[in-house]
């Protein structure tokens, strides 16, 4: 059964036995737990269908509203494992882009985090004296989506990569998960690029080192369960067998059209997508700039 | 098996067979159905759970959403199916309260609507000489969600009713249903009074003649359906007989704590939720104002 | 010349000699200066067109959008001056009154800052058992403007008033300054009740200790400048003389009713606005509970 | 005296002859004022600093709220004076670019804009079967700021146009104008390109057919007006003479950089703004589809 998820390490999950070419190490810091996956051949990347490279998959075990420490926690978990997946110079520049409709909260992610990025190409390149030469040349970029814009959303980034020439793109996104306890709690780093859409919406082409000649790292946050999710686990609930559960699944999948305009997610869909995105961005700001740290969250991010 | 659903036409639907005491009709308009419920006993009202009083149900068959015309003629069937439920004198006054909580997209449509209501008690008041005498005095309030204001929405409203003195209250909700094909596309006006809450979010206490003292009309809008409604939907499809069916019931219904944040909702929840509120607004105002027709859609509603 | 100002401080220094009855005092806290005023006699209340009462105005010298630490210091400093203005026992209650219009920006720090406040006496009254005796009980209300609700908001302030029965009302609204360099820098805090609507829209009545029998502390925000304020400083920047700026002024507020649209405000309004709003709530936050400090600004402003 | 204004129309009656090589007509219908300046010679761009070209002015003189029957009339009006100076084929194609910074409501009529239009690009692209062959193709892009992405506007927009490959571009702006009258109240289209940033925010390069290698089709509205307008007024109110002016004036720029964060708008700014932003959505989409006209209004511009 092909249940839709955006997180390798759910693919990979979902598999009964462990599949060869893949290495995962978990690791827990106080409540937050780091899952890293790498898929390391070709075979394990079509196994679970994700593609070859490295996925750190972040999750808080809890996450109340107004947790300020675990906020803080969470953002510098990010940085220092975005850190050491950049893999750039000191020098490199870096352009980030925020994939999504701003207009759907659960789809907000992307635009959201870039928001509050901290963006200093233009400084550097227009007021260099008026900034620290250590500071990292930061751009970015909410391309909006298809629907509204008329242009697949790769045509977009390519032509502004072609302008800018970053050394390192960093793409963010909205993610699906196989589970609920995942949405807004969860955030998945990767080496591998993004096939964008594979969160909410429609389908847009890949952004990846093939496709704009630069490095992309993804990072996505869940924020919808495939609806069929739910039906699964009420099946298991009432002790379906995995025939009847199948059944279910390949008759489900027919009728899909049909309900293609359902979405399955969190009551406070709209605190959760402010939030990790306020993380990310912090995330990014704190991994990117070597000046920065913990006494620094919030800083940039506006109001 | 108890499944939630704030819309008398489907509590009375689940039956396997009619109710006595409950009398409806259905009336098909070009793409709009008009379901009119009347629960005449309180033993069926106890047999559906819904109180004493009529229900009218209208839903648009199909909805796209730059359809135009339909938009206009569901603001004119709630129009006129509103002024055949108000049965007030031609000088009564009206307070509108839009409940729920703006911050959330699936609990938006009171704040919304009332929103786009045409006001006039403070003009009729102050300056009566702005305004043709024939003007109806509405006046409109949006009194938060108690984990906003930490009081009771109902203390805020009977504290503003006793002030304002309204002969009519009507209350706009967000409501849940027991079908993903409502959400956004039906609209159901009752006589009865609301228990807010009912829709999204937390409990709160009845706005009825008995607590407020003047006749309460409810109008809502099925934002969210119940999770365990695409299960057993899922269950169906499979196959599943009633008894499983109802295994299953039993066991989600004692874990649901545990999903209590989940909720199903339509993929354009945001745009569902603009329109829905925008033709709410627009038969309200129709529905009052003795003057206005169909060609003042929108005049009202603001940008 | 009468300029219009909502700040007791401006109003006092306009006057050419200082006025009987009025007693000031100023201090500088690192980057903060506070003045405190205090109108003694109701001749120095006429004099300068400010109730009798204490007046304390904080205002940062220099705001750079991303100084958190000067964000820190604004929210303790307003504790701290809010705390010795307060004056009630430990276990008061209060009801906070965010007035204006959200629609607005200019026109929106009262409903913004009542969103961020940490709202206790739903808890109180419902879970006491899940909540610390300690805790004070604090309610919240954004009533809107007479213009949406068609109720003078004094009204509805009363009519909830009298059902929650608070022991101290605070109420915040959005003011005018005569100088630019005030917008978003400076908060008012008096105990002299508000006149709503003296900042930006409609005359709205009093609240205060005489029309809602509780005590009314106001704190406020300029956000607009009265336009008549940049013209006659544009005219002493000509050299123009008291009398050409006396002409100029009668004839100008004679002419009023034509630019009555217009409005004076600062570029970044929109973030002045945000950030004055959580200044506030972070503030009451901390002035009203005694177990939160420095470290628990922004814990319960949400996202 | 350079006061700033972006409206051709405003410059050209600044000058107190008139300027040879500038034609102007000027059209009454109904509530509508319609200005045409055709600047024919370099020298008369040069004395009224406005690129050579046509400019059309569309001015309401009266606009209430609700006024919808002059909402119609506005788009049409748009929609018709956009078509006499569009000069495109059938089948050549569009792309529209909002300019201007969505989190300040005076800048956010470029994004506003955009979001209302009817794009179609990626339907003829990939569904060609799906759209009537002639509907033409339109794409659209909001590149935001500079402050919010570290790129120059123009770049992104030229990165965008060489993968777009449109036929002509039409740039969106918010403008300054010389009097609080125009705010919100007039459109200007020009065949003559723009140059971003001359209205509210920094500096951008410009869009031109020879920054673009498209003919770039400009609309803008004013937003805000120039403080020293309003002082200038105040001193010939107060009968200054025109040497006081200049004094005051040149006194005045030089003091600017410290009133740089001032602005002058209008109190109903944010609906001004909403309102525009259809009428110019509402102006596009029908000069760009023939199958389009009056009926038609706000039905492409979602809710």
């Amino acid at each position: 059964m092909d249940i839709r998820t955006d997180l390798a390490v759910e693919a990979a999950g979902m598999k009964k036995a462990p599949v060869e070419g893949i290495e995962s190490t978990v690791e827990e810091k106080g409540h937050i737990k780091i899952e890293r996956i790498e898929i390391k051949s070709d075979e394990a990347a079509r196994a679970i269908g994700k593609m070859k490279g490295t996925y750190v998959t972040i999750t808080t075990r809890d996450l109340s509203e107004n947790d300020k420490d675990e906020y803080e926690e969470m953002c510098m978990c990010v940085a220092n494992e975005l850190k050491s997946i950049l893999n750039i110079e000191e020098k490199a520049s870096v352009l980030a882009i925020g994939l999504g409709n701003n207009a759907i909260t659960a789809d907000s992610i992307g635009p959201e985090s870039v928001k509050n990025l901290l963006v200093t190409r233009h400084i550097k390149e227009l007021m260099p004296e008026e900034i620290d030469e250590s500071v990292r040349s930061v751009s970015a970029l909410a391309p909006s989506v298809m629907a509204f814009t008329g242009i697949e959303t790769s045509e977009i980034v390519r032509g502004v990569t072609e302008r800018v020439k970053p050394d390192l793109v960093i793409a963010i996104d909205a993610l699906a998960s196989r589970s609920m306890s995942r949405l807004g709690r969860t955030i998945q780093i990767a080496d591998t690029g993004i096939n964008p859409g594979s969160g909410v919406g429609n389908n847009r082409k890949e952004l990846s080192e093939k496709t704009l000649g630069v490095r992309v790292i993804a990072i996505g946050v869940p924020m919808v369960v495939d609806a069929v999710t739910v039906a699964l686990d009420a099946m298991d609930i009432a002790g379906a067998t995995e025939d009847e559960k199948r059944v279910f699944f390949e008759t489900y999948r027919r009728m899909e059209p049909l309900g293609a305009d359902m979405v399955v997610t969190a009551k406070d869909v709209d605190s959760l997508a402010k939030r990790s995105s306020r993380i990310i961005a912090n995330g990014i700001n704190i991994a990117l700039q070597s000046a920065l740290g913990k006494e620094d969250i919030d800083r940039y991010t506006g109001f």
